[in-house]
Order: C-alpha cells, then structure tokens, then sequence
C-alpha cells in the first residue's frame, strides 16, 4: 500500500507540515525507518534522531514541531503522536495474520462442547466438556480449554495456552503462548508443621478487551472469583494469586507480583517486577514504580515507589538522603571533634 | 450436599455457638458468602465484615469468639479456623473433578512405558521411553513425560506441563500447568569470552506430597539431584536452580528465585520475589521476607528481610532509621551552625 | 567407560599431581562424588571438602594446588578447572540423548514447510505454513513452529516451547521447555484512559550458538527486530521485551526482566532479578549485580548494583552507611545534648 503524507493526516486527523506529496510505504522505529516510511517521535530520548533518521517523514507532538521543522524533514503534528502512529500501523500492517477458519482434525473436541460460527481451532488444541467458544474465536494449536469454560466472541488463544476449568473470557480477549487461566490458588491450612491444601473452588473472570501476556498465571478464587476487568493489559510472566481483583483500564506491567485477595482500581500502572502484599487495595489512577514492594493500601491517584512503598516524592527524597549519607557521616565526625575542642577550652 | 452446623462441628471437632440447626449448603470467603453458606473469619483485617456477610454461620476461632458473638451470628469455634473451614470446604467441593480414567487415543505412549491401574492419560500427553507411571496417576492433556521419568501413584500432572528425562515424582505430587521439571542448569564454563555449555547429566527429585504451581522451573542437577523434600509446596512462577536441595514442609512463594547448589531446610517460608544467591545454606524453621535479597547462609529459625538480607528486627531497624534521615540531616545542619555560633564568641 | 588420571590429562592438556594411574569411570559434584569419579574444585567455598569428598581425584588451579596436595589426593592442575572438568563431563556423559530421527506420525507439518535433513520431530509438535527447518534440528513433542520461522542447523526445540511467526533462530540454538520466542510487545496507545493495541509487526532473531531457559519470554520488535546475538546464553524466567538488542556471549541469569528498546553490549553478566528500565544502554563488559534497578545507561565494564543502580563501589558504600544508621542517630543525639550543655554554660 503507498499512501501520501497528506491522505495520511487526513485519516488520523493531524497536520501536515512540509511536502504533503510525499508517499509513505511503511511503518518503522526511529533508528530503523528506511527511505519511503513513516516514524514517530514520542521519547524525548529520541529527538536527536529527528537529524539522522532515514524515514522520509515523521509523526511528532506540536510541543516537537519547531524541533522536526528545523530537521527540514515533512512532518504529520498530532496531538497523541504514538496513538497516530498506532492507527497508521494498522493501516500498512493490514489485517490481523489469517487464521484458517475450521476445526483442524488433529483438534480434540468434547462432544459435549460447543463452538461458535466461524471458529478456527488449530492442530492438537483440547476442548474439553460442555465449554463454550464464541463466534470467531481463534484457538491455536495446542491450547487446553478446560470443562465448563467459556469463551466470548473474537477473543484469540496463542499457542500452548492452558485455561483451566470454569475459567470465564469475554469478547476480544488476547491470551499469549504460555499462559495459565485458572491454575489453583496458593492456599494451605498448616497444622503441626503439614500444610493441608485447602481446595480452590472458585473461578478466573477475564472480562472483555483484555490482553494477558505470555507465561503469566491468574489463579482461581479459592470461593468466589479472581477477576480482571475490562481493558486491562497484562505483560508477560505476571503472577495474580487467588481472589485478586484488577479493575478497567489497568496496566500490570512484566513479572509483577500481586498477592492474595489485593484489589486493584482503575486505570492503575503497576510497573515492571512490583511485587504488592496480599488483601490490600490500590485505588483508582494509582501508580506503583518498578521493583517496588507495596505493603499497604495505596490511596486513589498515588504515585509510590521503594520499599516499602511510599508516596513517590517521599521516596526520592529518601533515595536523595542516602546519597549524601557519606557526606553527612563525615560532617557528624568534624561537628564531634569540633565540639570536643569547645568543651576542652571551656575545661581550662 | 446439607449440613446443620451441629453436624459439621462434630465432623470437624468444634464448638457450635448460637443455633445448630442452622443448615449449609456451601461455602464461600467472607466478602461473597450468601444466606445458606458458611464462612471463615482468620484474618483480622476482615473482622469488620463480621457484622455485614450475609453468611448464615462463620468459622473463627476461640479468640474471635466474643467478637463474632455480637454480630448475633451463628458460630463454629474451632482453634485453627482456615484449617477447620478447608475440611469443610472439601466436604462441599466434593471428590476432585472426574478424571476419565484410562488413555486417551490422540495420546503417544511408547511401547517401553509402564503403565500402573485406573491411570488417566489425556489427550494428545506424551509419553516417552521407559517412563514408569503409577496406579491412579492422572496426566492431563498436552503433557509430556520424557525418557526413563518415574511418577508415584496417586500423583496428577496438569495440562501442558513438561517433566523432563530422569525426573522421579513421588506419590499424591501435583505439577499445575506450564511448569518445566529437569531442564538444564544454567552451566557454563567461560574461557576467552566464550561459554562452554557444561553437560546437565544430574537429574530431579521431587517427594511425595509436594505442590508446584504454574510455570515454575525445577533445572536437573548438574550433576547428582536437584531434591525438592516430603510436603513442600511451591507457588507459581518460582525459579529453582541445579543442585538446590529444598526440605520438608517448606513454602515457596510465588516468584522466588534460588540459585544453585543452595540448601533450604525443613518448614521455611521464603515469601514472595527473594531471591537467594548460590552454595548457601537456609536452616530449618527460617522465614525469608518478600523481596529480600539473601546473600549468606540463614540460621535455623531466624527470620530475615531486606537487601541485603539481614535478621528482620535489625532491618526493620535501619529502614525506620532511613525514615528519619531528613530529619537527622536538618538537626546536623543545626548542629553545625549552633556550633559555629559558640565557636564564634569563643574566638571573641 | 574407564579413563587413567594420566590420560585424562593429556586430553585436556592438565598436569597430573600424584598417582596417574588412578582409574577413573565418571564425575560428579565435590560432596556427591563416589570412589571412582572424579571431581573439581573452582568455588573456594568448597575447599573444606577437599579433605572428606570420597572422589578418587581433583581438577584444581594451580593455585589450590598446595591445598589439594596436602589432601594426598590424585589431582588434576588445570589454568581452568571448571572448564576442564566440562570436557571430562561430555567425554563421560557420551553424546546427545539419542532422538529418533524422523517425523512423528502425531506431528502435524504444513505441505508448505521445507524440512532439512536428517531432522528429529516428536510428537504432537506443530510446524506451520512456510516455515524452514535446518539439517539435524531436533524439534521435540509438543513444539510450536509459527508460520515464516526459519531455524538453523543443529538447533534443538525442547518439548512445549513455542516459537511464533517470522522468528529467525540461528544454528546450534538451544530452547528450553515452556519458552516463547516471538510473542507481542506489550505496547499501546492510550487515548482517554483506554488502551489501543499498537500491531507488533516486527519479529524476533535469536543468533547462532545462543541458549534459552525455560519459561523465557522474548517478544517480537514493534517494528524491525528484537535481536539475541551469536553466544549469549539466558537462564529460566527472563524477561525480553521488545526491541530490546542483547549483544554477543552476555549472560542474562534467571528472572531478569530487559524493557523495551535497551541495548545491551556484548560479554555482558546480568545477575538474577535484575531489572533494567526501557531505553538505555549497558555497555560491553559490564556486570549488573543481582536484584539491581537499572535506570540509566551503564558505561563498558562497568559493575553496578542496587536500587537505583550505580557503580558498584559506591552502592557498596552506602549500603555499608545505612548499616552504620543507628549509631549516627545516637552520635547526633549526643552532640545535640553536649552542645545544649556548653551553650547554657556560655549563657551563664
């Protein structure tokens, strides 16, 4: 597909700024963008890329225009350079990879389950009884889909999935390679020093529009249910115990840990390898830096870091106090042999 | 399934207060339970959901009892309530899922596997050479069972795990799914720059009774036997390197990492995110902290936090410190000039 | 098979201390090894068990020499004792578990693959349309090959990794079980508080001689290619995001997460839990201590550790001030009352 820079800004409604004439062939990064593609700008790390850059224009923020313009480089200005970026990805990316619709026979499926229209189920996935998958959903080769699941339309299972038992997915779900739904929650009653296992009854609810990463693990409720709600994205290798609950438009970034029956607001950002306490909540907007150990409620709107976690602002501040803590250690020594002269004199 | 509460507390050898003839249908967290279902109280954070469950009766214990008598609630006292409610829940969770019993046809079982009574192989499961499997086990789909494996009867492998050449699973062991046991130890041996891949000939040893969660990694021994002991049970996620040696009755949370050659004795708990560095030794009784970074062989019974990791009342200690250092560093600010001041009519 | 110490040393170009004619018929770890084997001592931690390991002969450095001989035990001095003892390993471990050449009849093939010779394909294993199998590749029960993967001579696919479309896997790579190579970045463009996907239409190229643990996540590049280069070895549990560019013969240990768009140079060591933010650079030779936070750029050879990471030395140094916090607080607190004491004396 060849599109000008001017047709381009007027699908995603942004500006033009140099020669709207020029044809954009593809998408790419920065550093990697070739003659005949079309890059972005959205990390103020990369602007002095803007020079060097081979793209033969640029999408950028109109607080980056005065740099791209002195690039002498054709410019598309919008005000979410990445999600413009996004949405022309989409277009030279064409449609979703196409997935054979159909049942593969090497698929094993219970009688008892049932599938949707247009289904594409691939080589050696398990369908186990009475669940139910929705209308064109995709199955890829060796996915496991336990009893009693189901599955809402569009939503697509990678390869080697496991969604365990009574596990519930909405519409438009992703679920990459690895990923285990509905695994047993972490729950032993210890007597005499044994540790018994208390059953996991309950279930995993993915709600609709949500992306969950490869080799993550959302664990069944022990009664009740774990859930993930609407619009949240999960990256890779995340641990959620039994009983959480994440809210809409979440952000759990790779290999955090959230412990058992923690709540999660909306729209929260848990950055990468955070680990949070069991049966405490972080409320709505909050944000939680990476590597950080969250021990107590987070209030709505609160930037934490550190560990303990504390407001974020108090934590760099203690971060900047240690710092200077040789610093301080030496000036304590002289105030002390300072002080010891002043006594001595006052002796005489 | 219905039981009056009387019932249940001679079942479980507990005290009723309130009225026996309450009848239960079901069980559930104190948050979800409705009329009908009986609930537990054992965490003090909850105690406030006393007087708002609809529960019809709750488990607590002796101490929670006059607590849990003002909410005019029916009670069961018992002294280890989450064991007593686990005992119960299995009452209403009923005997584990059925599992067809026998092997299904898209399964691969090579003529040189053993084969014990009443086992369940699911479909598309792999099972290679000379693999020995015990009456009862149960092998979920996607499973693979490598060369010369051994399983214990009673042991239940979930979908998509991988158990890996020379591994020995004791009796009732359950590998939830995702989880790789006997893979390579990370072994290399560098000259000039290069790794040399070290051969892992070692191999697994898992006891009877052990749990290991989703997408945990057990690496064979470099040489002789990775060992986890008798009833140690391991979250999801958990990274066990060669040649570490786990006891009994341990707990292991999610995302721990232990490096290799490390010894974890009997009954530790190593919370959620520590991590362990290699050839060290952890004695019986000792409690790891979540996140901590243990550096240097770990007393019996000592209980431990902080990076490095250091007897938990002296890491509390130091991070309480680190809270007060801005203050500490405007008291020597004050200090100095204080000091200057005297310094100053003294010189006069 | 039975080797004299003499002869062992004239395979590995070793010098012999004490009775050469010792027979020597396998290896095993200092506290393990058996009459018989042979063992090696390179961590110093375990020079005690030079005295009571029951191995019939040593590899050592000429350094432990002294040490070893004082043990009147057969010894074999080599400059590099641990990887002198991995060549002895593979002549006694013998080649590569033995795989059946051949397709599986239960491994489902595209008529579009091209397979090499002499390739080894198990069971259940999946190869999709238009992918590129080398000569002698060994691609174990229960493998995803997506459509368009290419992967070189004499690579092994361990059973249950999962390998996505357009990924590039060079020759004797190794993947280890449970491992996804070339799944999504986790990227999206947030508009009013919901979260578009950006396509991930790059791919993943894993170079020659590379290895890759268990559990792993690679993800494929936004645009252009998240790239292993020829050498390096990864450990279980690490995470790779995308666009992320790891340089030749680095070790990345366990549980590492890499975040998008970092470079990382070549003879690189990551320590285990290590976590590195987005968008920097770690130069070559540098080392990252384990449960680092690495928020900036790392020069060559650099050693960092801690939270924020800085040079090693210094992150030492604070540690080792925080330590000395409680004492500072008691030396300030004193100051505070000499100080008090001479001014009300000067007041007088």
């Amino acid at each position: 597909m060849k599109k000008t820079l001017a047709e381009l800004a007027e699908m995603i409604d942004a500006t033009v700024s140099g020669d709207g004439n020029v044809v954009i062939e593809g998408v790419a990064g920065i550093r990697e963008a070739q003659e005949g593609q079309l890059t972005f700008l959205a990390n103020p790390k990369y602007e002095r890329y803007l020079e060097t850059t081979r793209a033969s224009a640029v999408v950028l923020s109109p607080g980056d225009r005065e740099a791209g313009e002195r690039s002498g480089r054709p410019l598309l200005v919008a005000s979410n350079p990445y999600g413009a970026f996004a949405r022309i990805m989409e277009l030279f990316a064409g449609p979703r990879a196409v997935v054979e619709r159909g049942v593969h026979p090497s698929a094993v499926i219970s009688p008892s389950a049932e599938l949707g229209r247009d289904v594409a189920i691939g080589a050696c996935a398990i369908i186990m009884d009475r669940a139910i998958v929705g209308d064109r959903v995709v199955i890829h080769p060796g996915v496991y889909v336990g009893p009693g699941v189901t599955i809402g339309a569009d939503t697509v299972l990678c390869p080697n999935a496991t969604i365990k038992s009574s596990s519930v997915l909405g519409e438009r779900v992703i679920v990459h390679s690895g990923t285990v739904v509905g695994s047993d929650g972490f729950g032993f009653a210890s007597e005499g020093g044994e540790h018994r296992k208390i059953p996991q009854i309950g279930n995993v609810v993915v709600e609709d529009d949500v992306e969950i990463g490869a080799n993550v693990c959302i664990d069944r409720a022990t009664t009740g249910t774990t859930r993930i709600a609407r619009g949240t994205k999960i990256d890779n290798l995340v641990q959620i115990a039994h009983n959480v609950v994440v809210g809409e438009d979440s952000i759990v970034v790779a290999q955090v840990g959230i412990s058992g029956s923690t709540e999660i607001g909306s729209g929260v950002v848990i950055a990468g390898q955070a680990g949070l306490a069991g049966h405490i909540r972080v409320g709505d907007g909050a944000v939680v830096a990476a590597q950080s150990g969250v021990t107590r409620d987070v209030p709505p709107n609160e930037r934490v870091s550190g560990y303990p976690a504390r407001k974020h602002s108090q934590a760099k501040r203690l971060l900047a106090c240690v710092a200077k803590l040789p610093d301080l250690i030496r000036k304590v020594g002289e105030l002390e042999r300072r002080l010891a002269s002043v006594e001595e004199k006052e002796d005489r």
